[in-house]
Parts: structure tokens; C-alpha cells; sequence
């Protein structure tokens, strides 16, 4: 289908065999290139169409599976099917989605739009994954990169708490704290972009931790534009967040780790699409909600000490900066959000948990 | 070749019509399903394979069309062709460039890979155009957003210049001043990820005015964390700065208005990719030089007569905060990195009309 299109006589036949004249040569350049243009206007239309055939067939599919998810629900619970067949079907269902959600499939499906974070700072560019390297890379580089900056997370503080005490004699110069600020606005920025264009290619990743992710960003730039802290006054504050941040910075590393492992115990297990993203939830992993839950539910508390903290610092003070309190209220806000989509998920997780119970006996 | 995956059988043929059991339909949509992904699978495993196949030969393309513009050039230099042959040549190699680099056969090349600056906030996100939209409409919703950011880019200024006088008594208070420079911190991070977006989708935009709108990412955060300037002190920068930014909303105005008109002057010709960008250089239109390069070398100036006098109050001043010296040396630089290649633009274009003229004599 792409005769015509072979450069067949366009190049010298050595330097030596120069009776093809240059004019002849530009002109079977220029007969291959529209030869090459048509074949390529035809492959691209003819897979255009395939395509759209496909996609049409994904979409009846989806609702297809979605109409007999219901059915079997309501069957169960009229008590038409017993409760080992409602299971069989459900599982059935189950694989029947995985199919049409991941892989070639899932890229035949309609793209989700850009949200308004991504339009405003791509416009409506195309970001979703190409078919040949897939979204699993995009999951991939993603986790790849929580892992990078989770080891600076942690290392920025810790560096900033060591000169503190080492060098600057208890008391914070601006301009490094001013770059871990900008440091924090980057990296805040990054992740929400990275969280948006997961959702684009088909990522499960909860809200929250998305906005979660704003509210950080916001609170950064807020921070950025403090001024210096005096040491005496404002610096309790700067102290206090670093230490909250090398407990984030050893959440993050351990959250990373366990959701790697249980993420891949999923996919093994063929129970998760392989672009799911649980941010602040646990890995299913033995021994870990022993760690990681109680950390998590620290973290939180001491964010919202921190939170109220500045708030109490600008009710009392008559001069206070209107920074101290937008900080304050993110903090509480972003330590509540926290907190009730922590709880969600553990409650989310139980019920599983019962259910599977309940099956097994 | 897509028999198989229709869906026949699955969907209830009307509420009445139940005799088909759930488990059957279960059953029906997990075979469709079966189908369909190894359908989608052979769809772009065939759609992969064609692509290859024509990519090769669009990149030999590409290589000859190269070899042979030298060898026009040099057989030109040689007198082996004539004057009029040779630029008979030029023209059609120009009409084989375009049809290698535009449309399809131009997503069948290579993609650039994203630079470090995409790479940091995205990662290696895929970023091209989509076959069905092209790279087209990334540009027009380019040019579209400069449109729209370039009013607000005039009004943010005009409307803190204007309540200065009539309201704040002539002293700019902290959080509209702060608010303005968060505004550009967007602005030009926007701006870089987008002109980045257009180059990945192989716009010839010049690299300078993406460097250019680093640095100006760059002094919009170092002025973020300048804290509040006091209103004797350092508010003459403040307002001059603002001034510039309103002849520079100006000057945005008019170069997008002439730059479409002469691309799409230079579609219609098609002497020009759709592609290009000319952010800060001029459109052929008749009229224009008259006022919008006098325009830019008086924004230059301006920029840099601003940069100089930062250095110099901080030069002055004994305890002078380290923005004001980044700040001018970012204004001085971006001052001058804008004159060189305005003036590099002027060349080009003379050059193009003496050529032009020479041919027509």
C-alpha cells in the first residue's frame, strides 16, 4: 500500500555515477514527498476510521458493563441469583472491566478534557501517553519521581535544621529558607501537574490529595512573599514547619515504598489497573499499618497544631502579617482534608475487608 | 477485520424480552470484550508497522532534501547552474520541506524530545499534538492566550498606576503589588511551558524569547520575596517598572496583531509553516516598522535604563537587599539579550529582501 513512496533514485548512486543531473534529482525528491504525503494522508485517515469503528464498540461496551453491574447488584439483593453466583458474576464483570480499562483499549476510549489547573497553564494540549509507550509509563515516571524528590523533601530540612544549629547560631538567614520556599512552590507545582495529566490518561488518584497539592502551592508562594522572618518573633514558626517537614519527608519515603509493593502485589494479582495512585493511603502490605497509619494521623495532628499556632500568633499580635494567617488556615485545612480522606480510605478498605470475609466463610 | 467485537447479543433487546439470563449476558459481554481487545491490539499493532515503514522513509526524506539543498548551493557557488535554475530549486526544495514538515507526514518524523524545562514540571509526558487535531491548533490556541494574557498584561499595571494616585495617596500597599508579581510568576511560566509544548511540536521559535521568559520567571519570584517596600525607598522601581510593563502590554497588542496577519499572509503564500512563532520580531505588513520597531528599541532602552538604575541603588545604598542587584542584572540582561536578537531579526530580514530584490532585477 506504500508503492510509489520508496526513495528508490532520489540519492547519488555514489559520488563517482553522477549522470542523474541535480534538477533530476530535486525533482524525484519532490515526486517522492507528495508520493509519501498522499500515503501518509491515506494511512492517517484509514486509522482514523478503524478507530472510531473501535471506539464506538469500547464506549456500547462500557455501557454495557455498567448496566449489568447494576442488574447483578439488584438481582442479589432480590435474592434472583445466590450470593456464589452475584460473586462469580461480579469477578466476571470485573475482568470484563480490567479489559476495556487498560491497555490498547482504554487509548480507544474518550480522553477525559484537561482540568482547569492543566488549561491554564498548557492550554488544551494533548498529554495524554502515545500508544507504543503506553500510560504505564506515565504511572511510572510518576512514582519514579515521588521517590527522587521525597529524599529532597526530607534532605532540605534536615540540611536547614543542621545549619541552624551549626553555623547560624539559632537563628535562620532568609535567603535559604526563601529557596526552600521557592524549592516547595516547584515541587508542589510539578506534582499537581504530573496528578493532572495521570487523571487524564485514566488515573483513579482521589481528588483531595490533588487539591491537597494546590493548597500546598498557595501556601509556598504565601510564604515566599513573608519577607524575613525576624529571629526572635517569626522564626518559631520556620522552626516548627521544618520539623513537620522531615516527618513528611520519612512518610513519603515510606509510603512510596509500601505502595510500590502493594501496587505490584495488585497488578500481580491482576485486581488493579495499573494506573491506580494512592497517595496517602497504605500498601495492603503486613506490618505496615503498624508504622505508616499512626504516622500519618502524627503528621496530621501536628499540622493542624502548627495551623492553629499562627492563627493564635495573629489573633494575639496587633501588627500581624495577613500571611501568618492565610498559612494558618491552609494548614488547618489541609490537616482536616487529610485526616477525613485518611479515615475514608481505612473505612473503604474495612468494608472490603468484610466482604471478603464474608465471602471466605 | 473487526468482525467479532460487535455487540450484538449483549444489550437486552428491550425490557419485555428478558428470556437472555444475566449470567448470559455476562458471559456475552466478556467475550465481546475478549474480542475487542485483541482487535484494538491488532489495530495498533498493524497501525504501529505502517508507521514505522513510513517514518523510515520520511526521515531518508529528510536527509536527502538536506544533502541536496547543500548541493543546490554549491553548484550555484560553482556556476555549474545558472542564477534562475538555482533558485527554481530552492523553491521546489522549499516545497518539498513543507510537505516533509507539515501535516502528516511531519508526525511520522521523530518527536524532539522535551526539554529539561518540560522535563522538570512534566517529566517525559508525551506532549504532541494529537493526529485528529495537528499540531495547528497548539499554535492557534498559542497565539490565541497571548491575545487574551496581553490585555491583562496592560490592564494589571494601569489599574495599580491608576489607584495609586487616586486612591492609596501615592504609595502602593504591599498585597497588589505581590498579587501583580504572583500574576507574572504564571504569566511567564505558562508562557515557557507552552513555547516549550510548541517546539516538542517542531515550531522554529527563536530559543532567546524562551530564555527570556526564564528570566523573567526568575525576577518575578526574586521580587516575591523582596517583602514590602517601604514607600520612599524603593517605590520609584516599583513604578517604573510598572511603566514599562504598561508600553510592554502596548507593544504585546500590536506585535500579536501583526504577527497573524502575516502569517496568515505567509499560510496563504504558504510560504510558511504553520508552526512559526515570531514572538518579538515584525510582521511584513506595510506600516508597521514605522511603529513597532522604534517601539521595541525604546522598551530595550527603557528596560535597561531601569536595570542600570537598580544596580546603581544598590551600588549607592549600604544595606541593600541582594534583589535589587539580581533583579537589575536580570533586567539589564534580558535588555540586551532582546536587542541582539531584534537586531538579528532586522538582519535576517534585510538579507531576505536584498536576495528577494536581486531575483526580481
Amino acid at each position: 500500500m506504500t508503492s510509489g513512496c520508496g526513495n528508490r533514485g532520489i540519492e547519488p548512486k555514489g559520488g563517482a555515477e553522477m549522470e542523474e543531473s541535480i534538477e533530476d534529482r530535486v525533482a524525484s525528491l519532490a515526486k517522492s514527498c507528495r508520493s509519501l504525503k498522499e500515503a501518509a494522508s491515506a494511512h492517517s485517515s484509514r486509522w482514523q476510521h478503524e478507530a472510531d469503528t473501535l471506539s464506538k464498540q469500547a464506549i456500547n461496551h462500557v455501557s454495557t458493563l455498567k448496566k449489568l453491574q447494576v442488574d447483578v447488584g439488584s438481582a442479589s439483593e432480590k435474592d434472583e441469583i445466590d450470593q456464589q453466583t452475584a460473586d462469580k458474576l461480579e469477578e466476571e464483570l470485573y475482568r470484563a472491566r480490567t479489559m476495556l480499562y487498560n491497555g490498547e483499549v482504554s487509548s480507544l476510549l474518550p480522553a477525559k478534557a484537561n482540568g482547569v489547573f492543566l488549561r491554564m497553564l498548557l492550554g488544551p494540549t494533548n498529554v495524554r501517553a502515545t500508544l507504543k509507550d503506553g500510560r504505564y509509563k506515565v504511572k511510572e515516571e510518576y512514582n519514579a519521581y515521588r521517590d527522587r524528590t521525597a529524599l529532597m523533601f526530607l534532605a532540605f530540612p534536615v540540611i536547614l535544621l543542621v545549619l541552624k544549629n551549626k553555623i547560624w547560631n539559632g537563628c535562620f538567614p532568609a535567603l535559604p529558607v526563601q529557596v526552600y520556599q521557592a524549592w516547595l512552590l516547584f515541587f508542589y507545582t510539578s506534582l499537581a501537574l504530573r496528578e493532572n495529566i495521570l487523571r487524564v490518561n485514566g488515573s483513579d488518584i482521589r481528588p483531595w490529595w490533588v487539591y491537597h497539592h494546590y493548597c500546598a502551592m498557595v501556601m509556598a508562594l504565601v510564604s515566599l512573599t513573608w519577607g524575613h522572618p525576624s529571629c526572635i518573633r517569626k522564626q518559631q514558626g520556620v522552626q516548627l514547619f521544618l520539623g513537620w517537614a522531615v516527618m513528611q519527608g520519612v512518610a513519603m519515603l515510606l509510603q512510596n515504598r509500601y505502595q510500590r509493593r502493594r501496587l505490584y502485589t495488585r497488578i500481580a494479582l491482576g485486581k488493579a489497573g495499573r494506573m491506580d495512585v494512592v497517595w496517602g493511603e497504605t500498601a495492603g502490605v503486613k506490618g505496615q499499618l503498624g508504622i505508616l497509619y499512626p504516622l500519618l494521623f502524627i503528621l496530621q495532628g501536628f499540622q493542624f497544631f502548627i495551623g492553629i499556632l499562627l492563627l493564635k500568633t495573629a489573633i494575639v499580635e496587633d501588627k500581624s502579617e495577613w500571611q501568618i494567617v492565610v498559612c494558618g488556615l491552609l494548614l488547618v485545612l489541609m490537616a482536616c482534608g487529610n485526616f477525613i480522606n485518611t479515615v475514608a480510605t481505612l473505612v473503604a478498605k474495612a468494608k472490603i475487608k468484610s466482604k471478603m470475609n464474608k465471602k471466605s466463610k
